[in-house]
């Protein structure tokens, strides 16, 4: 368990022309006092969430935010002083503020002491460092639903499902002896079932809530030559300034980020495909398709400007149908160049032959474009965007592998308890059952939990939070 | 003049926890209370230096600063929208001020309004720059008493002084019809001579104030493989971190900082100075020599080792003395490598020789260094804070071209009515001049100023201040 004691850190990025040091702590107000001369009163007397101009003697002119305890981030009393965006003074202030004794902060240790404090669950803290790395309005609005409790509501809705279930499995516990047959097993059913679902729900929105918090992936294939980068290149269009790099992926393809319609996609570009003339073309093809295997939806580009027939066509998207999992994969076929034309435009009329539903599979949508000229791209991200699944999402998204994990642990033990109902099991194994699945419950909002865990979780937060 | 409309912008900088959104402008409190929903009351009827907790629909929790004029930065009403750090909360927050009828900031918009409405004085505003970029205690100090007007009050008993004069001055124009000599010209004369001595003194005071603030020039010359990188890099030691290339600098030379007892240093490492052997090379040693020529304090480097008696030592002292400027420049000679000791250790003792200051001219300096094990480094970090000249400057630097160009015209200006004074100049004719040297004054602290100049100056200042 982390101390009582006093810390800081500054709670603002490096530049611009206002830094924040924020200071937490009981007696941190006297630390201020002893630092910052308030041209009115002093920090320890003034009330929460107050403002006072005050000078810092050969340093700086600033402003400080008072805050008491408990109506505070942290649930203690705080103190934000505002100063100059200079480096030097920043690093000057934070080297008094250790000389009167306060500590740096550990990244995220003002929001593990709101947690610890009662100010925020686990779940809602978690939130906190979304909240903050969020990048589309989609991501945001997700984060700021869990961060206002919406998820953790669920999960008290959840709670309360099981708590019931274990008093009314006490309940037969006790007249157990008497061996008399459980009174409500109707009931005791259907609030497992219930529950079960209820979790099922959660752990399978983890899909979407992933996709929504790291992009969803989008992986191009066909041909080279068939404009894969060009295309590439179109989406990303006027966005190219939030376009970068996914950190940490190999240079194998080439992977980037844009937002449509608030939605995050992450584009993988892969190697053309094409018979392969030797073993180290094979080995890219074949890291071609496994990163198009984790995409959850594919773009198959071909370039009708070469097809001379209807033919040509059905084997070039059959060529396409054999790369992609339809069973988990959305596919959209791109007939490209339609700027160019068929190789033969009086034979093939591709407008036609495209839109013609009985030779296409499900999960897959058809669209003639021009990556060149823009044709066609507008429908292709609105096609995009509702390939997505997360724009039509209704409901809590589960954005966090560790919420994902806990929830599937819960419906296992669930099940558990659900067996053993039909097998006859003995109630208190039931009972046992049912203690673990609160438990797992338990370790997403933080009503269980271990140090190790939380210092995980909040060793991933920024300094200063 | 830029209209009296509401004006917001980021005010810190990017990454941190928190983000502070500032506005400010006749208004803006109705804006943000569009905006931010407060949890007790609405901006527009708090009192100054109230701080709120807000919701910001679907976007975020927000805590809200309030400021009236006239008692804000700016001297408007204001108020500072403190957001999680995220770059979609900022972004949303701005482009919903923008719905709101507020617009963007122009750079240093804020700082320029509290010129306008005279919370503050030209110079004092300028200063607020200077102390965000500061880099060492020394700037920082000196940036800190211009910006708490420590400069502006010196300026102001100028200003007394020559309106002093001026009122004499009209006092003779009165009775010059009558032909009377002037009443009390030995006054005139004393505070015309206080005056210019006090203008040229602040204008000399620049060469420091320049080296405080883009870093004492010290040029390290030699010749090849005595040692001057190493030298350069055990001066940069721990320092490092906060070591930086200057931008826009040359890359003939390598130039790199790093700060000394709080004084900031810029250091010039050249090329190896020896007999040209083709034309190529003479142009680099010229260069070098231009360079050093910038410095204010030259490091000649010696290779001790290579010395087998005095006259050695005597020869390469008087090769680098014919390189430098002993009239402005300091010079340091350093008899390095003395860890490996002279070629011939039992013909010269380089201890002694160097210590004997019969062999030096005035400001030359000579010590005995192993730049490889440290061996009289302290002693030069400690010759280069007293060669500065800063450590020991005692009263107000001038840090900015612009003022010491106004102070150098200011006392031109003087020394015209003083030589006026002597030459019976007619009285209108000097007045003119006296009125000349109080409007080159007054643009210092801004009395007297065109958009122009104030264009230039706050486009200078970054977003948000």
């Amino acid at each position: 368990m982390l101390a009582n004691d006093i810390i800081f850190a500054p709670s603002t990025g490096m530049g611009g022309a206002v830094s924040i040091v924020r200071v937490s702590g009981n007696g941190c107000l006297d630390i201020v006092d002893g630092l910052v001369r308030l041209r009115h009163g002093t920090a320890a007397s003034a009330p929460g969430f107050s403002l006072r101009f005050g000078v810092i003697d050969g340093l700086d002119e600033v402003l400080v935010s008072i805050f008491r305890a408990p109506s505070s981030y942290t649930g203690e009393d705080m103190a934000e002083i505002s100063c100059h965006a200079s480096r030097y003074i920043v690093g000057e202030l934070m080297s008094r503020l250790s000389e009167a004794g306060a500590r740096t902060a550990e990244p995220g240790e003002f929001t593990r002491r709101a947690f610890m404090n009662g100010k925020m669950d686990l779940a809602q803290a978690e939130a906190v460092a979304d909240i903050i790395s969020s990048t589309s309005s989609a991501q945001h609005r997700v984060a700021l639903n869990q961060m206002k409790g919406g998820f953790s509501s669920e999960l008290t809705e959840i709670r309360r499902q099981l708590l019931e279930l274990t008093s009314l499995l006490e309940l037969e516990l006790d007249f157990s002896e008497e061996d008399v047959e459980f009174a409500d097993r109707a009931k005791l059913q259907s609030l497992l079932d219930s529950s079960i679902s209820h979790c099922c729900r959660l752990r399978d929105s983890f899909r979407a809530g992933n996709a929504l918090r790291n992009g969803v992936p989008v992986a191009i294939i066909g041909a080279p030559n068939s404009g894969k980068s060009t295309l590439l290149n179109a989406l990303l269009g006027d966005d190219r300034a939030i376009v970068s790099d996914i950190p940490g992926t190999t240079r194998d393809t080439v992977e980037e980020t844009c937002v449509l319609d608030g939605i995050l996609f992450r584009f993988i570009d892969t190697a053309g495909i094409r018979s392969a003339s030797d073993e180290i073309e094979r080995l890219g093809i074949e890291r071609t398709l496994r990163k198009a295997g984790e995409a959850s939806v594919v773009l198959g580009v071909i370039d009708s400007s070469t097809l001379s027939s209807n033919q040509d066509f059905e084997a070039a998207t059959a060529e396409i149908y054999k790369l992609v999992d339809l069973d988990s994969q959305k596919l959209i076929v791109l007939a490209n160049k339609v700027d160019i034309g068929g190789a033969n435009k009086n034979v093939i009329d591709i407008n036609n032959f495209v839109l013609n539903p009985d030779n296409k599979p499900d999960n897959v949508s058809i669209l003639v474009i021009s990556a060149k000229t823009g044709q066609g791209l507008e429908q292709l991200r609105k096609t995009l965007v509702s390939a997505s699944e997360i724009a039509s999402w209704d409901g809590t998204l589960v954005t966090n592998a560790r919420h994902a994990q806990a929830l599937a642990d819960t419906a296992e033990a669930l099940g558990r308890v659900r067996l053993g109902l039909s097998n006859n099991t003995p109630t208190d194994l039931l009972a046992e059952d049912l203690r673990s699945a609160l438990s797992s419950l338990g370790t997403i909002t933080g009503q269980i939990t271990t140090d190790e865990v939380l210092g995980e979780i909040f060793g991933r937060f920024c300094i200063g939070k």
